[in-house]
């Protein structure tokens, strides 16, 4: 099969209804994204799967939901009002400004003057705004970059509720924003994005053996999503490019379709210095009370970072897959059966015989309930999907571009004998199953 | 029982772990709240029934997820940018800002300068900030303050990717900010707030039809999350007060503790003004083509709308009861067991006896799998907690004041003859129950 590029997932990603460009009519808004009804089941699948892997399944996992506007004081504790900076060069001549790479010409892009820029200065990449009904200094507030500081900050809320011993975690998914220079790559490097993530709380002398733990953890989770195994690598960071407040981090790369290895999750020690930071501007104690009476102390943290659109990516990358059917060529999604937003499509053999529409409404409506009781799958957020339209070889292509693992068809055969032909989106293979089989069949 | 009052909501929810001031241990950040574990569950619980009620349940409805930052030209065609205000006034002395109510004192409540305040003055609630390195009158962008102009934007999308049928609905569950001059009342206006939606595409000639089968619907929705009936009531908005673009209106208030009546949801026929005004501003055509060959026209919409946090804050309040058990005050919530974010909490009777925690572990180990089979109710997203935290009186406080429906007790007798106590939660009736029917008897 041709290689597969970034333009290929685009395409099928805006055709069959998986992710649109932001604000579309209007000629877009750069680095934004609107997951139509496919993209946003399949983000949902995702998503659900992380919290079943990751936080359901543990006994000291808390999961919460902050707010994205936060007192702007957290970000001074975090570092990111001094150090989030991306370099600028700016032009004498037209104020605009840029990358200092984005400039090699020597003219400005946008004025086409030569020779206006001075030397690069930093520009903040967090989006500013400003709270209540005055516009000045002291009203000003940020959407968060980050969603890790809204458990830093929940630490103690946490300890007082829970009362839990160490080690426990901390898990929060949500909406990011980061003011990035160029958005670029499809959804990979966005200006909002998703986040998930969790703070693994614990005594500095443990932090080696969780680090471990959660980096095998991590693997099994990618396996989970049915991501090549040779598609996925190890980068240990070295010391000059760490966070300045990790000791140790990995990030987990995946081969993208034309970017190549790039980043699609993380594992970082952060050592205590968030908790030390926020109790240091906050005034507020932040130490853990060890219930055997010992001395108190600030814990530690293992941060395993998951980017939530950039999840969504690879599996749509790690599904594409073309080969040849009858002389054409196919395009279909390989996705997993738990993550695909369509469980089972339902055909009626033909539109304009109301004998073959009613006994397929029948199957269909039988489906949607027993898919509802939660017999095609455990935890199954897809759906069964109706279609009769166009002829049934354009409706096969259809739900194998949108990953759909069965298509059921009800043909003359069915009035006669009850049985319905169930197609397997990667083999193609058709096989005849009794009406009241085909959910086990399925599942 | 005594009037149930918002404090004790507010002071339940913090102690217990289902929602916090945002950037608490700042001092807050007015108008943003942190959802705590039980509340993020709880809320994740309502959000994923109301998918199930309003989204999976219907073959037309389709679920997106579209960006916060949008395109500013999508508040001009909407109305926003022109008409989203709060009137202000203004003091000639220092500058600040209030609603006219606020300084009918005469004097300002910042400078305490008498007779400084002119005539109130437009003010957008709308938060504003800057896309891209440069921050001018171009790069403005807003965070929304509503999701539906995402469905509206995207509805070409849709019909392009999906070519669905008049009638369909496009819904979506997301954050949302408005910057309220006074947030107040817990939840109930807050600056950053979720809100489940969706417009309902249709032919102006059907309107009023639609209109009454969602109004049906909504109802048995309030039902659905155990809403007392009398707490729940229909207001119709007169025409002098709803918004520019509804030719009908009604409200649906619920009695919440200190407020009294106040909106919890809502339900407006928005005609055609949304798709109406994006095509002129877009210039793109937003017309819905009949399959019949029919004049093509821009559809209609009726608009259900929920606040997620209200709805939150509703079943908290409306599960929120007071008893009286051997003399002492006892606080419970009577959630209906598919919103409980625990579904059963296993203790051991003591501790500090390995006898009673280990057989107690292997109960809870069992609970947690059936729980995550399914087994203790369908689509469960609650957890089985573990507590072995105080004495037993204790215990039941904590699990009776979280909602959580059973709670078991491993005891002497159980490592003779396998049964355990199930306590309900409700009545305080125990009962003793073998082992391996625990699940059936919970679910």
């Amino acid at each position: 099969m041709a290689k597969v590029t970034l333009e290929d997932i685009v395409s099928l990603c805006k055709r069959r209804g998986f992710i649109y460009q932001g604000s579309e009519i209007y000629g877009g808004l750069a680095g934004t994204w609107d997951y139509g009804p496919l993209g946003a089941v399949l983000k949902r699948n995702i998503v659900n799967e992380w919290l079943k892997f990751f936080v359901d399944g543990w006994d000291d996992m808390y999961l919460i939901d902050s707010a994205i506007l936060m007192n702007p004081k957290v970000w001074e504790a975090s570092g990111h009002a001094d150090t989030f900076h991306d370099p600028l060069v700016e032009c004498s001549n037209c104020g605009s400004r840029f990358r200092e790479d984005q400039v090699d010409a020597g003219k400005c892009p946008n004025c086409g003057k030569a020779k206006t820029f001075g030397k690069p200065r930093q520009f903040n990449m967090m989006f500013k705004t400003h709270i209540g009904p005055v516009d000045d200094e002291k009203s000003i507030s940020y959407l968060r970059p980050e969603t890790a500081q809204g458990m830093f900050t929940n630490f103690k809320n946490i300890v007082d509720s829970f009362s839990p011993d160490l080690p426990f975690g901390l898990a929060q998914v949500g909406r990011n924003f980061r003011n990035e220079i160029s958005p670029r790559d499809f959804i990979f490097r966005a200006r909002e994005f998703e986040i998930m993530e969790f703070e693994w709380f614990l005594a500095e002398k443990d932090w080696e053996k969780y680090f471990e733990k959660w980096r095998g953890d991590m693997h099994s989770w990618f396996r989970k999503l049915g991501l090549d195994k040779d598609r996925v690598k190890e980068i240990e960071v070295p010391a000059s490019d760490r966070a300045h407040y990790s000791k140790r981090t990995i990030d987990f790369y995946y081969d993208f379709p034309s970017l190549g290895f790039d980043e699609l999750a993380g594992l970082a020690y952060r050592t205590d210095f968030d908790l030390k930071n926020h109790q240091e501007h906050s005034g507020k104690n932040l130490e853990y009370r060890p219930k055997d009476g010992s001395k108190p102390f600030i814990p530690h943290v293992i941060e395993p970072t998951f980017g939530v659109d950039r999840h969504v990516m690879a599996v749509i990358s790690n599904s594409y897959s073309e080969d040849e059917q009858d002389g054409e060529k196919r395009i279909f999604l390989k996705l997993p059966a738990h993550l695909a937003p369509v469980k089972v499509a339902v055909f009626p053999l033909l539109k304009n015989k109301p004998e073959l529409t009613k006994k397929a409404r029948e199957v269909y409506k039988m489906l949607k309930k027993e898919n509802e009781a939660g017999m095609l799958g455990p935890r199954t957020t897809g759906t069964v999907a109706w279609d009769d339209n166009g002829n049934i070889g354009k409706r096969y292509r259809r739900q194998d571009e949108i990953g759909t693992p069965h298509t059921i068809t009800i043909d003359f055969q069915t009035l006669e004998d009850n049985t319905v032909t169930v197609r397997s989106r990667d083999t193609t293979d058709q096989e005849r199953v009794r009406v009241n089989e085909v959910s086990k069949k399925l599942s």
